[in-house]
């Protein structure tokens, strides 16, 4: 199959530049030290790869990702990320075999762990983000409430989310400071192998954090784009031009084929002047029948938006890939 | 089932306000005045309340919207307001009895309808929105070259998109007329029984069109909500409040739960301070377990999350509907 047979609007990965960046990064953060998110992607396809480099353990942000993963022979250590009340399609998955660890943060997640039947669990710690997580300071009693409870500590995860998208590196690489130390402290109380922090944006200066989480340095997008990472745009939305005007052109992928919390998507050829929800208005018009590679302005929420993904090599699709941990 | 024993995040819809919605536009609009817009909820279930309140005929923005109203029994009269350059797929419906007209702004699109076997079209005008359409003056020789290649041309849509949401009531009527007008125009140059055209916004002001395309009217957003419109808020996102901190507390449904591109949702009773792929974080702090009724700033790329919406009557859940428009 051609890359212009595709039906369009779709996904696209270019291989190359996947391998590449997974390569890069399995160099930077071998084996353990890097714990892919799969929220990013949330493909198992994906997911492979990231383990044919050597990663074994996984950040899931969802239930869904948890089971879609297990389902894919991808469970040998999960870290679901985020609190949940309800740990019991978590705890199914450890009575078949997987090795899941939730993160906890109150003395309702720890209860949701154990009626769930999930064994394993970090303390998750708020380190400036304005979200989940409890003080750095409290990290210490939750770990002896969960050991208490029966619960086996791993040790903490802290997500420097404030941090990973700075533009300015040595800002990142000083806020990242600040983040990582209240993390550190949290641990020395907790105690446990597992300090688990880190995105793309700071993967290479989050040395505190022994394994990172980042999930976008596979795909990427214009927001981490724009960091002056080492790694390249790998995946595109494809639009048709179906539509052609005097002063502009209209392809075929809008709001529902584009996370838009970031903004517009790039077109790689041209300036994006708005989206509708089936649509891409841009700049110089083109030729109806023509194709628009367009960049994803956040990588996450456009994945979500996709049935599959279309692997290709040059002008041939080598592969489809199902987004297979879609929903929750 | 209890609202309180929906998995979270979830999609909800209040029954009673959805009826009230679609019998205020039946009323305004009966029968074939309204042409409803499935891509603002993408729902067959919701379409077949449309339909038994009058509605015979539906607009689809996507030739799956198409397939998906004809799979279920509603295919009498589609309207896919959209070009597309492969129709063969619509064929495929015509050929197995469904009415499907496509829009067509140029020759190729023209050529589409012919090679995919599609008889009937509408001449897409372009009336101010910088998307789709011709211009009001080429109308009329599209027309010519439509008929020409043997499709019959039912007549013009042309939406007034840049107008739709206006928060000035006058100047949202003034300029409705100022599209309308090219729209009669051009009609006036091709013939045919349609002049379909409108949204939820200009619905009550748009006497010009002999067909509205309103959609968003059933469900509403905070967009739609600010224009003083006769429609209430009936669809919510719930989310469960997972984490617990001094000044903020953090529901489970984030980016991948609402379209963004008209900002973040509104909490039905408090801030929402910013989203994250899974999160929403917000004022004032409430306690882990409690839920949080969120409103989606747009309901289109919203509803194309979710694989399925939740209609309830006060604390109970009356019906599951799949969101089963979703995709292309």
């Amino acid at each position: 199959m051609l890359v212009a047979d595709i039906d369009t609007p779709a996904m696209l990965i270019d291989a190359a530049a996947l391998d590449e960046n997974i390569a890069t990064m399995a160099e930077a953060l071998p084996g353990a030290r890097l714990r892919p998110h799969v929220k990013a992607h949330k493909c198992t396809g994906l997911a492979r790869r990231q383990a044919a480099a050597g990663h074994r353990g996984f950040t899931c942000a969802t239930i869904r990702e948890c089971e879609g993963m297990v389902a894919a022979g991808l469970g040998e250590d999960l870290l679901l990320a985020n609190e949940v009340l309800d740990a019991r399609r978590l705890g199914n998955l450890v009575a078949a075999g997987a090795r899941v660890t939730l993160a906890v943060d109150s003395a309702e997640t720890i209860d949701a762990a154990v009626a769930g039947g999930v064994p394993e669990v970090v303390i998750d710690v708020n380190v400036g983000l304005p979200r989940c997580g409890c003080s750095p300071q409290d990290a210490g009693r939750l770990a002896d409430l969960a050991r208490g409870h029966g619960l086996s500590v791993r040790g903490v995860m802290g997500y420097e989310g404030h941090v990973v998208g700075l533009p300015d590196a040595t800002e990142r690489a000083e806020q990242c400071k600040i983040a990582m130390e209240m993390l550190v402290a949290a641990h020395a109380d907790v105690g446990g192998e597992l300090v688990s922090a880190g995105g793309t944006g700071t993967y290479a200066l989050n040395t505190w954090a022994n394994e990172i989480q980042a999930g976008s340095y596979a795909l990427m997008d214009t927001a981490y784009g724009c960091l002056g990472l080492p790694f390249r745009q790998s995946a595109f939305v494809l639009a048709t031009v179906v539509s052609r005007s005097d002063g502009w052109a209209v392809g075929n992928a809008g709001l529902k084929a584009f996370g838009m919390d970031h903004g517009n998507p790039e077109l790689t050829d041209g300036t994006v002047l708005f989206c509708s929800d089936e649509h891409v208005t841009f700049m110089p018009p083109r030729s109806v029948g023509e194709l628009a590679w367009l960049v994803p302005a956040h990588i996450d929420p456009t994945m979500a938006l996709h049935e599959r993904v279309y692997l290709f090599s040059g002008d041939t699709v080598v592969d489809v890939w199902p987004i297979d941990l879609r929903g929750w």
